[in-house]
Order: C-alpha cells, then structure tokens, then sequence
C-alpha cells in the first residue's frame, strides 16, 4: 500500500489526537494510504524527541519551516496554536503538500481566506479538524435531516458549556493555557466552543443569514504566564447569540466556560415540522430522535445507543452495544481524509467549509460590539 | 344523581388516599354515582372527628361494627391495618355492603380466602385498593400487552426499593409504624410491597407457577411501641424471588426496606420477542416503550410522556404535557369502582384477584423458610 | 372557621385548575380561611351552570358585573381569556373585592398598570396566577439561591417549548383557541409561555435590565373560528431573546409552539460561581442540583426526588417518594393566599410583581420590531 | 525499554481488542515494557496474514504449539474459543511464557482448577481479561468501596441483558457463533455473561456463599454451522439467581440473550448502610452515587461524569468531558499487567481469581438442574 508521509505541528492536545488518528486508522479501517508518522515538530526540541519516541515519529524537529520544504512530507498537518495557522498553511500548500489544520481555521476570517485562497491555488488536499461531524451520532442525524424526515426547520438551537476559568486564580498565556491569550487565539469561547456549534449547525441546517450577540469577560485580568504579569484579558468569557438560518429557522446560540457543573457539554437540537433530534457530547454515543408519525400513544423521544451495525462508522469497531469515545471522531476523520486524499479531493468540512465559519464568528464578534443585528458575509461553504 | 353513602375505617395515610380519592372522582370524572362522605371510623375518637372535620365526612365514629350495621352506608371502605380486613370486611359483607379494602386482602391466603368466600356470598360488589394498576403508564402497558405487540414473553423483571427502616433506632409497632409489627402486618415487605408487584405482574402477565425466595431481617430486635420493650422484629426487611410464570417466561423480584437511595422505587420491566415495556414510579408519568418492529437506525427506547389525552384516564385531566401524581391513581380506581358497582359488578382487582396475589405472597414465604422451590396455589383470580 | 366566597369568572382550562385549588387546599393544609365556592361565572349560562354542579358551586352567573357588585362575594378570582383581565379586575377592586388574576396580568403594560394602580388604591389583597413558583422544586431553588449558594451567577437560561400549532388545520380564536388571536390574547408565545419563565427568572435571578429579540410567525394566516374566514395570524409563534440581568448575568430565553416532541416543556437553569440549578417541568418533581463544594472524584449533578418531608409543601402531601402533579402548584398557591389574605396582605406575585412581568415582555415585543436591544422599564416589582 | 514479545491466539473479536490493548497501551501510559506484536496464530493461515498485516505483528502463525515453544515469545495472550483455553494456558506455562487468558478461565472449574496449579507451578505472571473491572468508573466504585463509605452492606444486584439471539433463524457454532455451541462454549449466558457480573461483584463485594438459580433455553433447536443439521440447543439462553454473599448481603443476578431492546446492558448496584453506587455499561463513562450523608434537601443520585483527571486512569487520556469507550478498559489492564509483570507479578484477576468465578458459575448450573440452593465451593481467590 502506499505510504502517505505526515508531519504534524503541535504536540499539545490536538497533537494528541491528530496522532493517534494516524496510528489507529489502519487498524479499524481500509484505507488506500498507510499513513507514516514521519516527523513531529514543535518548539521544544526536548520533549519533540520525547513526543516522537512515544508515538513513532520518525523524527523530531523544532522549525517547522524545515519541515514544510522537506520533501519527504506528503501531509502537513497543523495541530499549532490559532496564531499559527495561517503562515503554516500557506507555506504548505505552496510547497504543494496537502493540509490538514485544527479548526479555527484563522483567528478570523481575512486569515482563513488567505489560507482558502492558498489551498485552493496549490490544488491541494485539504481539511479542518471539526471533528464532531463524525460523532457517529451526529453523522446518523445528518443522514435522517438529508433525507427529508424533519420537514421544514423551525428551531435549531446549540450550546457549548464548561467551567474551567471561574477560578480567578488561572493565568492566562503560555501552554495550554493560550486559548486565554487572544492575541494567541484570536478569540475566546467564539472561536475554540462556539466555531464547533456554527461548524455543525451549517452542516446540518444550512447557512446563518444574520446573528444577534452578547458576549462577557467576566474575570477582566489575569496573570500572564508569558510576562508574569497582571494583564487585561482580551478574551471572550461567554458569547450568546440569535440567529436566523437562510432557511428561515430561528436558533440560540450559547458558548461559555462559566457554566458551573459542565466539563464539556457541546448540545444541539433540531426541531422540524415532522420530527426533531437532540444530541449532546456528555453521551456522545447517543442519539435523541422524535418522530411525530409514530403511533400517539406510545410517540416519545427514542434514545438511540449508536453502537450497531448501521450506524455510521460503527461497522469497524466492536460488537453491538459497545460503545467508543472522543478520539474516535478523529479517526474517522482521518479514514475520510485518507480515501479522499488518495482521490485528489480533499474532505468535509474544507478550508473553504472552514472559512465560512469564521464568517459567522467574525458577524458574532462584530454583533457584540456593535449591538447590532449584523448579517453573515457568506462565502457559500457553508452548506458543504 | 343517586348518591353513594361511604364509611370510611382508618384515618392513616390510606385513609386519606381513599377520603380524597371519593372528593375528587366527581369533580373529574362522569360517574353514575354521588359519592357521600358519610362516615369516617377509627378508634380515637378525637382524631376521628378532626379529620372528619377536615374531610367533609359527616360523622365520626369509633366503633366500626356500628357503622357495619348501620343503615345509613352502602359501602364500607376498610384502610385500617392488616389485621382488621378480614373482620370488618366480612362482616360488611354480610350487612349486604359494597366492600372495598386497602391491600394485601389478608395477612395471607387464608384470611384472603375467608373474605372472598364473604362477599362472594353476599354477592357484594368488592375492590381491593392495588392503586398502581391505574398509573395511566401502567394502564396503557396492559393496553399494548393484551394487543399483542410484545410477542412470546421471555421476561419480567419487578424490584420495589425503600430505605426508610434503615436506622436501628427505629422502633416497630403503635400508629404510623404497625407495618414493621408482624401481628398486625401479617409480614414484612413481602406483603406491603411485593404484594403490589404480583398484583401488577399477574395482571400484566399470569399466573405464577413457582418462587424460589430468600429473605432477611437485617435487624433483629427494635423497641416495641407498644410495650416500651425491645422486641425481637418478626417481619421481613428484604425479600426476593425468582419465579416461572405459566407462560414460561423467567422472573426476578425483589424488595427491601434497605436500599439505600430509592424511596418508593418500584419498577417493572416486560421483554418479548418484538417488544419490551419498562415503568417505574419515581417517574410515574412516564413509560419506556422498545418496539423491535422501528427501523433499525433509528430504534431506541421511548421515552413516552404520559399525559396526551389518548393515554388512559388522561383526557380527565389537564392539557397535554402536564402530569398528575399519586393520589390520582386512587381517583381512577374510585372511577371504575363506582362505574361497575352501578351495573351490580364489582371492578379489577377484585377480592379474588388478590387472592392470586396473597397466594404468591404465601409460597414465598413458605420458600424462604423451607429453602425449596415451592408451586404457588392457584385460585385463577390472577389474570383477570 | 371564616369562610371566603368565591366567584371564579371562566370555565375553561384555568377555571378549572382555580376551582380545584379551593376545593382541595383545606384538605392538605391549616388555612384561615374556609374558601367557598359561591359562585360560578361565563357566558354560555348553560355551560355555567353545568360546571356550577360539577365542582360544587353555589350558583351560576352569565354577567360578570353582577359578580362583582355582589354583597356575598369577598373575593372575585379572574380565569377568563386575557382580554378580559383589566375591566373585570380594576372593578372588583373598586367595588372592595380580594382579587386573584390568572397571567398574563394585562395584554400589555399598560393595561397592567392600570390594575396594578386599582387594586393598590383600593387597597384589597391580591396575586397573579404564576404557579410554576409552586412548584416546590422550584421553590427550593428559590431556598437554595436565597441562602446564597450558588455565589456569583453568571448565567441563566430558559424556555418553553410546545409543538400543538404546528398543524395549518388548527383555525384560531373562540373557545379553547383564543389564544392564537391576538386581539384577545395580546400577544402568541411571548405572553403565554415567556411570561411564565420571566416571572420565574425575576424572581430566582433579580431584575432584567434589557433584552435583543427575535420573533416570527411561521403560519401566517388559519381560519378565524369566531368570522368563519381565513384571516392573518397576529400572534407571534415563537419568540426568543438575549438579556443582560441586572446583576450582570447572560441569559437566553425562549418560547415556541413548534418545537416537535415537546409538549410543555418548560426548563430553567441557572449557573453561579459555586452551584448550579436545573429544573424542567416535564419532571416536575426532581430537581437538579450540582454543587463544586462537593469532592470532586464524586461530584455530579443530583437527581433530587422532590418528595420529601423538608421539602417546600411536600410535608402536607403523601409519603417519602410519591409524587404530586401539576394542579398542586394552584393549591399551594390558594394556600399562600388565603394565609396572607387572613392578614389583609397580598401574596406574591402581586399584580405588582406581575406588572413587571408585562414590561419585560413589552420590552421583548419591543425588540423584537426595532431590532434593537431595549431597555426594560422597571417597576422594582421583579424582585419581589 | 525492555520488549516484551507477545503471541496473540485468536483474531476474532477478542483478538482484536488484545492487538489493540498492547498497539495503544505504550501512547498513553508509561510502560516498563515497549510490547511487540511479535505473532498472531489462528487455524486460518490466510485470514491470519491478514490480520498480522492490518495490526502490525511479525508474523503469522497456525499452530500454536509451534507459538508456546518458540523461544522469540514472552507472552502468551490467549484469546482463542473457550474450549481451546486451558489446553493453550497450560502448554505455555510449561514452557515458562507469561500468559494472559480470556474470560471465562475455563468452560469449569475443573479446567481452570488446572490452569491455576499450571501457572502458580510454573511461577509465570499471569491475568485473566475481566475488562470491565477497569472501567474507570467501575474502577471507581472499587475506592469508593474499599474507602467504607458504603458501611454496611445490605445488597447486591447485576444483570447483563442482550438480545441478539432471539431469531429462531439463527444458527449454532463455527466462526462467530461458536458462542451457542455448548461443546465449544461450556455454557451460555452463565460462562458469558454471568461471568463478568460475578468477578466484578466478589472484587467489589467479597465471595458468594450460596446460590438458588434457574436456566432456561427458550429456543430448544437450532442449526448448526459445523454439521449443517439442526441440532439440540445445549446451552442456556437465560440465566438467573438468588444469591447470599459471605458478608450477609443478598443478590439477584440474571443474564439473558432474550430482553428485547438492550444490546449489552450490564448493570450493577450495591446499597450500604450510607451510600448506593450504580452503574451500567451502556452509559459506561457515568456513575450514578448516593450518599445518604449529604444534606437531605439537597440529597439525591450524583451522576458523575467520570472523565476528571482524578478518576481512575483519566489522567492518562483527553481533558475533562471527553469520555472514552469499551476498548479503553483492555488498555488499562494491559498497562496494569506490564507494570506487575516487570516486577515479576501477576496482575489482577489473576487465573486463581478467576476459578473463584468459575466456581460461582458451576454453582449456579448445578442449582439450576437441582433446583436447590447450592454452596459455593470457594477457593479464596475471589476477593483478591
């Protein structure tokens, strides 16, 4: 088979993830590539080498200009902070190598554009990492909304929940705490929790016309782990917005890591004419479904454990009833990449696809500050 | 309309489920008869004539032989402790009253059997108060039962878990605690709560052939109320069965005093080849509904809200979304019963019926103590 | 005991839920007063009368001002269509009459304005129908924030979903439908389901200093019952909004009538630095409870089964674990009233209370045709 | 880092979950050994091939005395149909590797009573699969236990309930099915299902004294893969029973390929004196706890969302609310036996642990053709 050689930026969480994507994939799914973790490059030339030996890297480097030019790289995949990106990804696709980026693709969309336009003048295999798409759950919905069950949409609604920056106490800046620093991730909750709600939302419902925002930074200073410093913080705390969808439904939309109680509670419910769905992340593995054509007397939501055979992806994995868990998605992901890669095409959600989120944050952000209802500049990706 | 003169005997916690249950029926339900509160009976005559104050009853009494013969009832409604209904009920019966008697009918089959024969005689129209066959959820679980929608029944499964005696200091016996006193209570959990879940299981799904039991005191001696002494305790705290019913599927039952956490929770769950049925009464209002015949995607438990107006009893009530609780189920019960009664018939669960029940309660026991396999007695009253 | 002659002016749903309140209240708790149910009050005399001899009234009244103006009446209590609530209010109070308002208070503000400004002139007692605060999970949530648990809130959510105009058949307005004719209802959603979860919020979470809203009719036009003819539709079918609390907490809102699979689901929640609350009407008998302060290897969210003795009401109902229904939330309020009435007070909501009710949904309308983020009026009755 | 060679037999379902134990183990948990994939062996040397090519092993092998005596391996992980086991186990402890068995140890005590003297003369580290011990949250329930948090325990209750068997169409024996071919298996459900339920239950709760079961096999014939005839059904379909554990307790335990509408639902729950825990396979990231010492307005069941860096083993995986699957439970016990097994120990359940349970299960058959209750005979290893 033929070997795709990787190099991944990053060896933070997505790092993590993006890597054992890799390792796992060929063990659950037939793949026309087998992929090769080639090189890991990050910063920390120490703990690089550390990263390689645990995950079988082939090599280690901490410039990952290097890294791009190399031509032993089929794959650049980018699981960086936000801040690098862009230069990232440019620099790949015009060395010709297909790209894989973590979402958001740009700290805003003048930086996604950019890379859009790179990837698509390279003519290079692309993808972002929004991985929830392929939750098997998630996938099984959009495959009952393709097909017509809910009829016409009126509601959709998706929030993003945690908790873990009330403590007054957390710095901001620095590893593993960047996504505090905004001129790090460009945005707070915005970017890293609600592109995921936008991200799903416009795959499944199609495009956001115009949104109504709030947002709040409720601890306004921080020590800087950078500066050492007591330092502004930049961020979005909490960002809530309504919105309408081009198809003429109505949404809320809620990201915030002050909600006590929720580590990671990313839902979302669609209601139709005819049917309606709830999903959240805390039981990834299962699906909400109400069909008003069921029978009235014994109509009520089902509770589907997504865990047989015809369930998206659950092919390749166990026995019935057993279920599987986060970084699962990412294998998917990379089983999808894969197969389309060795075709020339590039996967769902696309940099374009990814562009078209940032839009939608970029109007969110914009609506916060201006108090204004403010429409989505569309780049038709949405919907892809 | 013609009016229905009602004694009550016992103001307890049963004797305000009743009281209730005949001021509410007309309020929500068209019922040939007027239901009069004419009488409330208990020994303390002081409190006997508060809650008839309270009630609406028009007198109080304390000695339940007057009120047997006085010409002034039609129907005596026994809620007073176990060891009371068969006396009161018979002679009722022979006064040519309607009857109606809080459960289990006897402190076992004997007692049972003589009441049966009582009325039975008397050709007395009788009830024995299983409120739970009147949960609206449970109701429309016979419904899909007695359709036929499960297919062969493979198994029940029946558990009522309380953990209100834990504490040894406790005592047993006197008013509000005669249930932990085997004089009056006949038994412990075996005949208060596992007496509900044969009424259930027999109606839902026949007769029982054969229990294998075990039982347990798990604290052996309590002061007595009644005495002001520690006692030795002679009820049952725990008690579980397995059983084969007659239409050969497989049953677990179990219920106890002593487990931690649930306070009244008595579940009941059906499989069947095509189908299966889960209830429990924490959640009164709902039904769990498995339909093997979904499409398989999409296939799960329902969750079916019980309070449309196609539900049992429900179009009585309040608009649809809206749940009722416990004490409704006396209602309901009180509607059949004066539905029957102005036809001469008396209404499910008969005296008979529960019979069947203190049978199985009876062979249950009998295993625990012989540690054998033990056939139940039939009387055929179970399944109707 | 004092009695209290009631008139209760309508029939319908809510006429219903009033009368049984009286009816039951002084069989569950120690009232001062002995409510009568004196008089019944509608416009289809027949019907009237009907109702009268099925709950018990004393007469049947087709003119409400005869009601009124009646010397045997101490209390007049306001169940009929919306747009009756002000005319019939402002002249009980003026003729001396305890007055009890079924919600919305007024169509908009300035009709509850102008109650508010009767009964306090006149000087007699008085509340708005808001059960939900009844709901004793409710009202331990309300325990829980006052006792100061929950720290800093930083946010809080809500909304009522229904789905029973999703049908074009459904025509609009006469009996049982007035309320999608926005001549007598005021308004669609926002009045008849927000208004609940904004007098809840108020009351748990403070003032809503202000709002950005959307609204939107889905069907615009359905067959008018009282014309015959297809008319428009001015009620809005759903409506939802951002607000700003006055004490700096974010918080989304919505309501529906097109949420397929949710028939009244009402749900709030509410997140502080230390605790949060989540509660839903669907299961109206538990709520959710995470406290931080819990050790955190077995912190979760609790699954109070609100049936205990210490529980708000719940020592006046049945045993440890059995739940009470939707129509215990009119009794516990009727038990409220009377004691506070039996000290010349008013319980709360009050129509002042209430008024402010008004002005947040005059604000959401506001909004929502501005497209503007608006300002709630305050009446510092909110909070109360 | 030291390799450790290891020959896989078996590449069914169970073959796959060991490959991806020792594939993954070394990406998230600091192993003293690096394991190879040195062999895969199994009857089909092409379908062998193939599998050592998707998972990475050196080498494909298809008779497994060739395997044990080879001196390249270290480990013999045993995952091969039952009836292959103690013949397998037994060679390779003779020959000094290490060896590692799927669960059940044998199809009877009396096989495994021989692959324990096998390894314990041998003196070679040894562990037997019961996977669901490391369950994070099962793994947390154990602490919560063996801290005394419960106090007293009063009783014991598991299921494991599946219905794929419930198709008359389904055949007996040979590649997938071999787990209706009694000669294969030993048993049905008992050595299956019942099996997992019983080694957790004496790890969490101490040995079972005595046992009242009763089987049944509702499909009585079925054909068999290997002859192509219909052939009598030998095993058991369902399997339930009563159960006193040595510490007083008293238990249901069931297990059935027959309930409708669970795929592999295994759930347990013990109640104390203090506290309850409860948990199921099917939401296997949660467990649900009751802890009777918190404030009783605020008491109720905690659904823990186990995916906190405090939680057994979640250290090593994503970040708080992510949760992992059912392979994830093979990894930890693979990185639990490496760490014993370099310092020359077994890990747990060790062979001796796991007679204990087929001591158990041997109980229960035999009470279920006695119909008696039945001692377990104990060899002391089930409270290891």
């Amino acid at each position: 088979m033929k070997k795709l050689n990787i190099a991944t930026i990053g060896y933070g969480f997505m790092g993590r993830t993006h890597s054992n994507a890799f390792a796992q994939v060929g063990h659950f799914f037939d793949v026309p590539y087998q992929p090769v973790l080639k090189t890991i490059c990050a910063r920390n030339a120490g703990r690089a080498k550390a990263f390689a030996a645990q995950w079988g890297y082939q090599s280690a480097e901490s410039d990952w200009r290097r890294v791009v030019e190399s031509k032993d790289i089929d794959l650049v995949d980018i699981a960086s902070p936000n801040d690098t990106h862009a230069e990232i990804a440019i620099a790949a696709a015009k060395a010709g190598k297909m790209v894989m980026c973590e979402k958001p693709l740009g700290r805003n969309a003048a930086e996604a554009q950019a890379m859009v336009d790179a990837v698509e003048s390279a003519g290079v295999a692309n993808m972002v990492w929004y991985n929830y798409r392929r939750v098997p759950a998630v996938m099984l919905a959009k495959q009952i909304i393709d097909e017509g069950r809910l009829g016409k949409i009126f509601h959709y609604r998706a929030k993003f929940l945690q908790d873990w920056t009330i403590s007054t106490d957390l710095p901001q800046g620095g590893e593993g705490l960047w996504r505090l620093d905004v001129a790090v991730a460009g945005s707070g909750v915005t970017g890293d929790l609600l592109a995921h709600c936008i991200d799903t939302a416009m795959w499944l419902n199609g495009g956001i016309a115009e949104v109504s925002a709030i947002t709040e930074t409720f601890i306004k200073s921080r020590k800087h782990n950078l500066t050492g410093k007591v330092e502004p913080v930049g961020i979005d705390d909490a960002s809530l917005f309504l919105a309408r969808f081009e198809n003429g439904s109505l949404a809320t939309f809620e990201a915030t890591r002050y909600a006590r109680g929720h580590k990671a509670l990313y839902t979302l419910e669609i209601n139709g004419e005819n049917a309606s769905i709830f999903w959240d992340l805390h039981d990834l593995h299962r699906l909400q479904y109400f069909d008003h054509r069921d029978e009235g007397r014994t109509r009520g939501w089902r509770s589907v454990h997504i865990t047989d055979g015809d369930h998206p992806y659950m092919s390749h994995w166990w026995v019935t009833g057993l279920q599987i868990g986060y970084e699962h998605t990412f294998i998917h992901q990379a089983a999808d990449f894969l197969t389309a890669a060795a075709e020339g095409k590039s996967a769902a959600p696309t940099f374009r696809d990814a562009l078209a989120t940032d839009q939608v944050t970029d109007a969110v952000l914009k609506s916060a500050s201006t108090r204004q209802w403010t429409s989505v500049k569309s780049s038709k990706g949405g919907a892809a």
